[in-house]
């Protein structure tokens, strides 16, 4: 087992310290050595049969650290290989456990055994080693399968590869039976039909982007193109028996009917552009691999909501001076759920919530229709300015608190660390929770790698530009020589001509812009790029390595995209 | 005349249109020529005598827009040029005008002249090469003297060279005489006497920062330290007879006196940075030369400011929800004033000014005495985390408005533009006012070019990091091998140990920061590195080329220093 620690394709994720184990049975440990001893740096994207290619993807990918993995370098070379994956089905010769023994093994104290089609798994070593973090706990002493049905990334073969390292018994058949329940339903049977046009990043769940070229179509995204990023399966909710709760407050908890919301507080519209923290993560990913979904460009759309401002509803429900002197952040939980029933969850500091000028929103319809099921029918909270990690989609509860969230997403993703971090040194207390983002800009058309017809001598290029917490777009530089020189391109900010510009702080949309500009004459290759300026001066970093982080977020180094230039 | 176009001393102003002036002698046309006909590249630096090595310092630098000129290219070769110098005084056989005739040339359509120690200059064509800008237009139709007096860079060789090329005619004698009384009185003779350790970037206007090795010395900045930046002379201000005037509410205009100040509103203390939009101009311009005051990294600094909150002089003066229907901007003025009887002015947002969260001062001690005169004696504006150009010092009027202040300042400087804007295409209207900062670090401990004693075998490294718009510094990354590898800086929030942290949006104060880290074996030399995060998580952009501008401002690139490793 020591020998894994070799093993690239398990120290991708840093030096981690694992204590040996002596009951593993002698079979495995030789299996280990075999697969982990030699390298084939030259067989990349070898993409059938058995083989480490796809490195170690997880058991559980909780936090919404679904895994993509970009680099494939390596690759068992024996046959022998080959018959490790057959472990978790075939070593007879374990021990038989009750589900009672396993139960007891739920802590890193006293280890941490999981079952997966009535083999049993003693998982301890392989926790710090998981993409999905110490989400894997939530397994600790049952069954992986009703987990593995939510992430649904756990489902390929080299998964099982991994698992198999670990086993160290059977499960009695009766208890087994027990489990069988557990395994028979797909929680993703309900979510909703979808756009075929979605890049599809991971089904279950579900997240997906549109493509850029459609992305900046129009200045408001369609709700069906709108990107997609759900961390579990959409829940079903009837809107005639939906119930908002609200607590934290003196008067105790309330509690609002969608009517409620919808009659005894004005209807506010607010235009806001929602970006997920992990949008451009393909990019930093190619620098140095990152751990999340493989996001492009159009993990950021633009779309009007509508409903009461939660600043209302907080007041309606007890919120006053007194309050403001205690409490300083509000929670929201999503009626979306894992098998354990812990619901999706997030906050926001309480001065954002309750500002007048903060535009938070309880919204129940999109684009001027109810809201779409991905997108939190019935009600969902948009939290302008701020990460879409915080506008909780089908809210269920608000609490009014004087401290943060202690949900999963609020404590240990959404943070950003130093380019030096990895997942050993990695400390969660460290960092901020993400809120409000920094400034970002893309180009969307022309395409990387497309063919420009030199006919017409010019060249016209699209994008998009937002920055977060309501700072106003107020330039964007677009180069096609690689940032020699700099053209400043026209800004959109709706799709009529004219528009009141926002209030100063209060610029929750984005921008689309475009630069028709002559191409440079004796080109063949240009490489464009953009940066953007917010109202605050704050420009985009040049390239990634200095904001690499491991988990790939807050990607907004400059957009560039490379093109060639051809006669017509 | 049209030759000067060729003279790069001129041209590095821009491209500039230049109508030919068929009234200009033809001698100096040809002293033009040979001016300019000619270009030395080799002798950079040459210190004595008659030459163009300062360029075209301009003839009012109004607006801030002192100048300094890094670059020294152009030096005229023959010695025919020192004649030229003599000009202004030798022409005797140019016509004489009344003061009458002068005064009617004071636009560009009608020309724009000027006197100057008896001679007369049309300076028409000037206008647009102007390091100034238009400010030069407040002295058409009269002297110089009373403007030079404000803004002494005038008083050099190169810029007498300038003038006299302007020259026209001579002012007829009786209306000389009248003149004198302008030039008689110093206008800066009773400003302060200030600290000899400060680094003075111009003494009239009095402009002066602390030694970095001083500036982080302490959390809070003596006030004797705290970086100088002023537009005109201290003006002397007796506070028993002080009166704020606010204006532009329903009631009509209201007074408040110091005491009124001190006794009917609530004292506020605020600890809060301070940093001119020219901080560390002088880096931006070893890239490319821009125009302004050659800050180095010290044009910051942090004080506590106690004093009224202008939201509640607001409030007390009329201010109310009927006037938030209209108003979008508040307006100071300073007591400091021009020749003219301008006085310097800025505007901020209104949701600044009257926000509970906005922290906009009128304060009347720093550091818990009164402010010194330097600071704005008695009271000045602080508005945290924005552009300290809109902190108007010897704030004598407030105004509310519907619209941003027309001042000088306002419209016309303190403004980000893109890198390839020069002074041909630069237009105002196109950027926004500098409100809030965008975030800022720098090295204040070792100093470039410093000797590191290797014998102890560790390297401490110290600076300051600070974000516009309450944005708190959440991290600062520091490198010792020139951006190859980050180590992550301890952060200090107060002189304190221990210290509330800032309320979200609220941090209008810097962090001190410092890392101890082993040297790296076998370097002679290292480029240290710093580069800070803020709680949006915008970066610090990598280098000044795509972040240059015209007047050097917003000039946040990493700070980089370079020191060599000694064996002690």
């Amino acid at each position: 087992m020591l020998l894994l620690r070799r093993c690239h394709g398990l120290t991708r994720f840093g030096h981690v310290h694992i204590q040996s184990r002596h009951h593993l049975p002698p079979a495995v440990l030789s299996h280990a050595a075999r697969l982990c001893s030699t390298h084939d740096n030259t067989s990349h994207r070898h993409l059938s049969g058995f083989s480490w290619k796809h490195g170690l993807a997880g058991l559980l990918a909780g936090a919404g650290a679904v895994i993509a993995f970009g680099l494939h370098r390596h690759e068992a070379e024996h046959p022998a290989a080959a018959a490790a994956a057959q472990t978790a089905e075939s070593s007879s010769s374990l021990p038989v456990f009750g589900q009672e023994e396993v139960s007891k093994h739920r802590s890193l104290s006293e280890g941490v055994w999981v079952t997966f089609r009535g083999g049993v798994y003693d998982i301890t070593d392989f926790v710090a080693m998981h993409p999905g973090g110490e989400k894997i706990l939530l397994a600790a002493g049952g069954a992986l399968e009703p987990f593995w049905a939510l992430y649904a990334v756990h489902n390929q073969e080299h998964v099982l590869e991994i698992l198999s390292e670990y086993k160290v018994g059977e499960l009695c058949a009766e208890d087994l039976k027990k489990q069988e329940p557990a395994e028979s339903s797909d929680p993703y049977s309900t979510d909703p039909d979808r756009h075929p046009v979605l890049r599809v990043n991971s089904l279950k769940p579900f997240n997906a982007e549109p493509p850029p070229e459609i992305l900046t179509d129009s200045y408001i995204t369609p709700s069906a193109f709108f990107f997609k990023r759900n961390h579990l399966p959409v829940p079903q909710v009837d809107p005639a028996s939906y119930q908002l709760q609200v607590e934290g407050l003196p008067g105790g908890a309330v509690t609002f009917s969608l009517e409620d919301l919808k009659t005894r507080f004005p209807k506010h519209d607010v235009t806001a552009t929602v970006q997920c923290a992990g949008n451009r993560r393909s990019e930093m990913d190619r620098e140095k691999q990152v751990k999340g979904l493989s996001w492009g460009i159009s993990a950021i759309s633009n779309a009007k909501w509508s409903g009461a401002r939660l600043r209302d509803v907080l007041l309606a429900a007890g919120f006053g001076p007194d309050v403001a002197q205690w409490a300083r952040h509000v929670h929201f939980e999503g009626l979306d759920k894992d098998v354990t029933g812990a619901a999706y969850g997030a906050s926001i500091p309480l001065n954002k919530a309750v500002s007048e000028e903060g535009d938070v929103l309880l919204a129940y319809e999109m684009n001027g229709e109810k809201i779409p099921p991905d997108h939190g029918f019935p009600v969902r909270v948009v939290v302008p300015g701020v990460v879409g990690a915080r506008s909780v989609k089908w809210v269920g509860k608000i609490a009014v608190s004087a401290e943060e969230s202690s949900s999963h997403w609020q404590q240990y993703d959404y943070k950003g660390f130093p380019p030096g971090t990895d997942w050993n040194t990695v400390d969660y207390k460290s960092a901020p929770a993400i809120q409000e983002l920094p400034v970002q800009s893309a180009i969307t058309s022309p395409a990387d790698g497309a063919l420009i017809d030199s006919s017409d001598g010019f060249l016209t290029v699209k994008g998009y530009a937002w920055s977060g917490g309501g700072r106003e777009v107020v330039r964007v530089d677009v180069s096609l020589d690689g940032g020699q020189t700099w053209q400043v391109a026209k800004l959109r900010s709706s799709d009529e001509a004219h528009e009141a510009p926002p209030p100063p702080g209060r610029a929750w949309a984005w921008k689309l812009w475009e630069l028709t500009a002559p191409l440079p004459p004796p080109a063949q290759e240009l490489e464009i790029i953009c940066k953007a300026v917010d109202s605050s001066y704050n420009v985009q970093p040049e390239t990634f390595p200095p904001i690499w982080n491991l988990r790939g977020l807050l990607s907004n180094a400059w957009h560039r995209v490379t093109v060639k230039i051809i006669e017509g």
